[in-house]
């Protein structure tokens, strides 16, 4: 039965962002802001903690250098920036780890990093060349190049996680659609449940067009930004939980 | 015999600041700014590659948060700000280093963090929490509560490397000169040359008020801002030489 | 009649603080973070709106370069560097406002800059050299140096706004209480309604040992962070609202 | 005669870049970081002591808000974020001139902002916007669009000013040729000097591919970077200088 990951450690000095002890309790992976899209080294330690404390498995979530617009504005960026990055990030997430015993367990970029590397080969390679030399596996979205993405990084020697969204619409070829599509983005709890009560007992979903597609994931990505989002996260769980009961789990 | 230890990795993007392919081979720990008061990633490994090409031991030089300042203006920061920034940067070096099957070797605090660090003891406990769960032993100077600090170190579980500088007058009681009194700062090679000639041959130096004072030091600090410190650095790097020759090492 | 001032625009890319919406309907004076403890220039563009939309004076809140202690860490600055801070933060706000067709009326240091202005004397006058410059009154607590303040402003050239506080405890000298004081700072609506009534109506308080003190002031500051905050400034609000109307107004 | 504008004020803190002291003396227009790309307030308030002491005029030099890019990175922005990033950033100069009893005279985007405009219609009109509220010129790239470039300005309310590059290899279709082509930028004093020349006194050019080509420019942009650049800058002032004195000027 495949998991779930989430967004956390997102606040910013100050600024508070995301209902993260609401949210980490429920998954099993947790992508944690690294200080350069969002968090500090307080914030860090202290997602850090409500991970170890729930027994959460720690990702490093790396992203561009750019607070203000949160990691969601591409920079165009050489190969040497994009592994360095990667690697200070990482590093530096590690290092809080440290402090608590813990350590991480995998990368997941952030934002307009994450859409940069489903879309360009050079900057998915320099992700991957710091993930090698870090000895850390990296999460990407199961699109329909993944088997590709599979050779690629078992050529650099990197393995890596898959990712399903529950919430997003996705085109007959495997990819989201784009924002500015009408229902790209699901709102409705009962679509989003829907598409993660297929994706998690059949491993398909349906298109936009109202095909079924099959999509092989390691992992289900959900939100904890509202109340809302953590029912349906709470509600998705209790599905994974049933059916690990089924299988006697 | 003392070694050599020199700030090194101090530009940041476009800007550069400092002769690091001169001043890295005299050096035998050489202290790698860590993105915070000053360096970035691709820069951090660029240095990281110079001081391995060289065999030059690597140490984190974390610092204040504020790279306008230098990390020269003192930030009223919390210990827990204190000692998660410490292991972000000192983690973030760490990541870098592994591109290169490198590693970080010990700790230094910059500028006005760690001249704050032998002000306040709250201050050097932060650090050391710090050194401690990373396991790294801390650079600090050799003063004359050295002693102390060796045991709060041993306390908590640190080691500590203690340094001494050719270049500033000391005054009788082990502290520096403060940098408003007349020749607190050395310009002058001869001075520079004979200071360290005392420290490394004698471990002691001449007091501004003419006295001779014992300071017993792991590591002798050099710089390399402009030609001239590089030649003092070289002379220096020749009297640790023969000396070295001398007792048939 | 005296009126209301309060922080606003303290809100940093995709991170929201503060009721704004609700606050600066009340306010007479919005002081607006420039960019440097909070806010970009977006945000800064629609906290000018807002105001110009409410009739609400404008101030420029600039503050230490730390959005992550959010300018309440004091940073060790030399005086010009103070100065221009200020001219740079408050221009560009004043920039900002050129696109709305408003402008930059009074300057009101924030946080640990508005604390160490307060105690001392050449950060003071650092920033009535900005003011001076910019041709704009600055705004600062009515202590009991209130008429020595006035003085070296107008020794200068620059008009002060003085403001008093509803929500915090005052000592018999005019300071405030230190936060680390039981009830130094008043969280019972009552009693903060109790003491804007006193200030508003009498110009007095009653200090932390019972004794009357007259205070007097231009501005009382008032808070927009959560609900109560904003019930508590709505009630200051009517008591001006009734004065005025009894005085004819 | 056309006149000549350089970019100037881009040092950082402790951090020195280009060399101002020689190069403002020999321009008509010195562009000034503001702060976002490089600078900052204590650096910009000091270039502008510059430029006023050699009677030089002030502009305002904006870019991408990323230091360790140099501002030579695209980030992907909205118009908002655009139009709102340039009025802050030369509002903030204006504030850092009115300490000088100085003023800014017109806007030339920087970098990778500066490219961005030139082939982008929405980015252009951005910086239109934030340049019309201010009542500014806007300095650009005289290329074969300059006609329909000064359109739209009128159009909007803004007037611009189109600077040419005696250093850059030029296409026949008035672009200029990419870095990735050989001799695109030009290292010859000679080859510079020549095209200067040529601009200066026929308003013409040799493309690429061995053509005459007309470029009408009001002023002529030249770099201060090094010894052999500020040796250029002093022969293409010597050239206007003699024409100046042909034309009984």
């Amino acid at each position: 039965m495949i998991g779930l990951n989430g967004d956390v450690g997102e606040s910013y000095g100050s600024w508070s962002l995301g209902k993260d002890e609401q949210l980490i309790p429920l998954l099993d992976k947790a992508n944690i802001a690294c200080g350069f899209h969002a968090s500090d080294p307080e914030t860090m330690s202290h997602t850090v903690q409500l991970c170890q404390h729930h027994h959460v498995s720690i990702g490093a979530h790396p992203g561009y250098d750019d607070k203000v617009g949160f990691g969601r504005r591409s920079i165009t960026m050489s190969s040497d920036a994009i592994t360095t990055s990667i690697l200070y990030q990482v590093g530096a997430l590690e290092g809080i780890c440290q402090l608590h015993g813990s350590r991480v367990d995998y990368i997941k970029p952030h934002g307009a990093m994450y859409h940069d590397m489903m879309h360009s080969a050079s900057t998915m390679q320099a992700i991957f060349t710091a993930a090698k030399a870090l000895n850390l596996p990296v999460m990407l979205f199961a699109n329909s190049h993944a088997e590709k993405t599979r050779q690629l990084a078992k050529h650099i020697g990197v393995s890596v996680l898959f990712e399903a969204f529950a919430d997003r619409l996705y085109l007959d070829n495997g990819e989201l659609a784009p924002r500015s599509q009408a229902n790209a983005v699901f709102h409705s709890s009962e679509q989003i449940l829907q598409q993660a009560s297929h994706l998690l007992q059949t491993q398909t979903l349906i298109t936009a067009s109202g095909n079924k597609r099959r999509v092989i994931a390691d992992t289900l990505c959900v939100h904890g930004d509202n109340e809302a989002s953590i029912e349906v996260a709470t509600a998705i769980r209790a599905i994974i939980h049933r059916a690990g009961q089924n299988n006697g789990e």
